[in-house]
């Protein structure tokens, strides 16, 4: 019987009705040729016939002994009609009322009786398409694992066929159930390790972030974003081309990444002044940030160094070409931060900001205030190339990621086949109205055209 | 501020992730003359509009104290797109897609940040129908009572419009959230109490309890059934013409009810059968029964005076007739036993076989072996008219109960407009194939006019 690393039992740990802590995925595909709705009934029973492999079949024991650990067990009854779903959306079928499927689906709670995952197949989606929802538990795959999974189940090949499930076991795997996760090097692995060295490294995280805050010319203003969450998720979604953001990258001298931000800053600020909610001070982000050079385009998180900076949203200022400068100043200052460090210490003090989050999860541990960050924004660079399965072109990919107590709004854009796709995750209570988001980052994308490419 | 009695507090403390305790009606309508399935999302947004009172506006506060009581407080963030949601089935649209639909609504925990209910409008329904699926927390409303909220909101008079949700604030009614909620006397409430007395109760009902058992001449076995659940539920529903159990029961000598049982005792023996799960010793079922002449066809619960006996399934007979003579002769014992007594006697005494499950629910409680019976049956009177909501025909109308640790099946019956209407609540993991039940139901039934009615 594998144990479970402490620093992954904190992910169980942590979790209460509140705060499921499960990341997720939305994909959408086009209907082959000439099939109908019926054909996503017909591939839901098709895909019940393959067997189950490896991660997907692990189900959780315990917790075991005083320390509450729990180890993973092979599920001998698994119950593949209750992991993979068949759902549908009411007339009219729009993404609006996917998005309120997805986000209903995404604020319940795993079962811990079974293998942490679920999957929902959905019909009834205009515009000749149907959806895949897909939740993954944080204890078993982390947000940017997951992603890649789905995207290694897909094919660039239009014309193949044949193609298995993410679950199914692969040629060449050893479909053993007790191998380890593949792990991707991502900030969230140093997150939990901080997490699981528990209270005694509150202390010591405490006085390095007093450290790194002293190089910093900004403090994060308390918004309501940064607040006691419920267990009620939205979750909001849209692309726009990349290519408009690279034009205006371009023309300023700044990154997609900085561009990214640039949109984020002007939504959040529309959406707050609306409702009154606009601190005085500018919002700060957290960005998980390639250290390689990230102006190819991709942005992000792509490559071995991958630091996260405290950025400024500048939400104080009301132009959106001065925006744009005052946060790529910011990134660069970010990043000239850890000039000359190893990956290794990279990674290290790029987890002190988000250990206030670790510690959140730690049962009786106390909160630190005020916020280190307002909002977490990341970039994961996607695949480039569309990709398919069983000849259905996916057409998007949206990330739906994780609030955490104290940061009720979580957006994560991802780039795929030409586009930049945003998914915007946040406490229902505590984010009212968040589909708003998405027109006020279409209007700011437009405000930044408008004021750097007009002649 | 509103405190909690002690005795609905259990029903929070004694709440997990494995153990829902929400009850749960689904009806089934008609969609009125000339109406589409888009008939259901205009209902949705019309239904938005109404304000929300009393019970349906309560939200939980607390836990407050060491005893763990909670209180009540009006949700002045009522926000009822949380609360009635839209929802769609996917195609063929059958009963079976809905059953799976609400197998899945059922298993899921309620929100206590909000007022505890639900209700989920379904389109997509076959046969020019739609459903409504409502689930309410059993610390705010037991299954009987909230049955007839449902039915109080209905009409006889198909013309009838304008009619309010239950939800909505009614004429002379107070609207206060925190007047009390009005309560049914029903076997449900000294379960209550009793489970409110807490560990001290143990003893006395063992003792009582052997008594009782002495004056009976079985003892429940060993089953499936009797067994730790998961969170997960399955949920089988369909109606038989009542008039066709009244012919078994005027051609017998027997109740309504009995015949009832003798229907669940052939599927039971059946689906055990095929499971190779059958114990040689009957099945024992506990039966809500009503002590003032149940031969009116509703059978039941009603009236002033309920009983809870424990009756033999019979299951180790393979004569369907004899079967239903067996039950029958073990139903007039039980009723014997109470005969003298006062009805608080009646409800005291019957709550004691339930006891087990109130004391499951106690954190820290000691469970008692073996089983005092396998399955819960009950059989609720509703109402003999049909019902319209605003020009809908309401066609059915099935009870979702709750599966409780040790008890993974539950089956209730309610008659409702000539129909005798069957839901069956089980545990995914513990029941598996639920819905062969429903096959079985109607072949002991034509086995029992089979046998009983042919000259």
């Amino acid at each position: 019987m594998p144990m479970m690393p402490v620093t992954d039992s904190v992910f169980l740990l942590g979790e209460s009705r509140e705060h499921p802590l499960h990341v997720g995925g939305l994909q959408l595909f086009e209907l082959p040729d000439g099939a109908g709705q019926e054909y996503v009934g017909g591939l839901h029973r098709e895909l019940l016939t393959h067997s189950v492999a490896g991660l997907f079949r692990r189900r959780l024991r315990g917790p075991i002994g005083s320390l509450g650990q729990w180890a993973w067990a092979d599920d001998d009854r698994l119950d593949l009609e209750y992991h993979l779903r068949l759902s549908a959306l009411p007339a009219p079928g729009r993404v609006r009322e996917l998005l309120e499927l997805v986000s209903r689906l995404h604020g319940s709670l795993l079962d811990r009786h079974r293998p942490l995952w679920e999957s929902h197949l959905v019909e009834g989606l205009q515009g000749n398409r149907f959806a895949v929802y897909t939740k993954v538990h944080h204890a078993l795959l982390d947000g940017v694992s997951a992603l890649r999974m789905l995207q290694r189940s897909l094919s660039t090949d239009p014309a193949e066929r044949g193609m298995r499930p993410p679950w199914a076991p692969r040629p060449g795997q050893t479909g053993s159930s007790t191998s380890p996760a593949h792990r991707l090097a991502t900030v969230a692995h140093a997150v939990r390790d901080l997490a699981g060295m528990g209270p005694v490294m509150v202390k010591y995280v405490n006085q390095v972030f007093r450290e790194q805050s002293a190089t910093l010319p900004f403090e994060a203003p308390k918004t309501m974003f940064n607040v006691p969450i419920t267990g009620a998720r939205r979750f909001a979604a849209q692309g726009w081309p990349l290519e408009r953001v690279r034009a205006i990258g371009a023309a300023t001298g700044t990154t997609v990444n900085d561009v990214v931000l640039a949109m984020c800053a002007g939504a959040l600020r529309q959406y707050l002044l609306e409702l009154g909610a606009l601190p005085d001070k500018p919002l700060v982000a957290a960005v998980p940030i390639s250290l390689r050079g990230d102006r190819d385009g991709a942005g992000g998180t792509g490559g071995n160094a991958v630091g996260l900076i405290l950025a400024t949203l500048a939400t104080d200022l009301a132009e959106p070409a001065e925006r744009l400068r005052a946060i790529a100043a910011s990134t660069r200052r970010g990043k000239a931060f850890y000039q000359g460090m190893s990956p290794l210490q990279i990674t290290a003090l790029s987890a002190i900001p988000l250990a206030p989050l670790a510690v959140a999860l730690l049962p009786g541990a106390v909160r630190i205030a005020p916020p280190a960050f307002n909002v977490l924004i990341s970039n994961v660079p996607g695949p480039r190339a569309p990709l398919y399965w069983n000849g259905a072109r996916m057409q998007g990919l949206y990330p739906v990621s994780v609030p955490y107590e104290g940061q009720a709004l979580n957006i994560t854009a991802t780039s795929y086949a030409g586009s930049l796709e945003f998914g915007l995750t946040g406490c229902r209570r505590s984010v009212p109205h968040l589909q708003r988001l998405l027109t006020h980052l279409d209007t700011a994308l437009g405000a930044l055209e408008k004021q750097v490419l007009t002649p």
